[in-house]
């Protein structure tokens, strides 16, 4: 259900960049489609560093460094949940030049790449969902292990050491 | 009510970092309050980020340079509030040593900088409600406009030129 409803966004997002290219509009009013290489690269570092700084605090409770908050890890599952529906915008119509980690295998095998990131989204959505809907503990931590492992997967492929 | 909310939530924030501190975690397992100044400088950077990729198409469409499309202009809007929420998180403690265009006068002005991101919250969400709920597109206008001044009110007082 994510999927598609990320796949229906991103034609109305294409669309809307097509409009602003036949419109000729000025590059700073341009949406994600219409943005230069660097632009690109800079908003899906933003994307992950949001999704990250949040994401930690939830990882420090899982390993027990810090006590289980579960109104902290239920917001922070919410955010990154939502801000993980853009986590592919920055990525579409690549390799782009500039200061990125990301490996040109990312275009290469983009059918893979795009279902890592989908399958980072549904697990994310669902962490979010039980912690929003109260799980128990033992269930959000696994369920936890199982969104790290989606980051860790495409992580291992697709970005530089 | 957005900004009670938020209230809540960054005390929770700080009781959580409290929490980390006690706790002696890594560096990389802390939340948003134990971050490093280069952390929190990229993090606010991120969040601005995010929130201005996904302002500018509303705002082009509000200038009449793209199409009107309600669905994207829903979700943007809807993208902008939630991440508005993180808006103040980067900022606390400063001011902070690094690359940033934050003035001191963040810090010296503390309360006003904060009412300021406030009202940013309180109007992105009334954006989003309204673009959610279906109003129509002269009053989405008149909103998205009562959301850019915020945004401009601050960039003036707050930010190098």
């Amino acid at each position: 259900m994510m999927r598609e409803r990320g796949g229906k966004l991103f034609s109305l997002l294409a669309l809307s960049s097509a409009a602003v290219l036949a419109a000729g509009g000025a590059t700073a009013d341009r949406g994600a489609g219409g943005m230069s290489d660097e632009d690109k690269i800079e908003y899906r570092k933003a994307v992950y560093k949001v999704i990250g700084v949040n994401f930690k605090p939830m990882g420090a409770m899982v390993k027990g460094k810090i006590d289980y908050d579960p109104e902290l890890f239920a917001r922070n599952a919410q955010r990154v949940a939502d801000v993980s529906e853009m986590a592919l915008e920055g990525f579409r119509g690549g390799p782009h030049q500039g200061n990125t980690e990301s490996l040109d295998a990312i275009w290469e095998e983009w059918a893979d790449y795009r279902q890592g990131t989908e399958r980072f989204q549904e697990q994310a959505q669902e962490l979010a969902s039980a912690a929003q809907g109260g799980a128990e503990w033992p269930q959000l931590k696994k369920q936890f292990i199982q969104v790290a492992d989606t980051c860790k997967s495409c992580h291992d492929d697709y970005r530089e050491d």
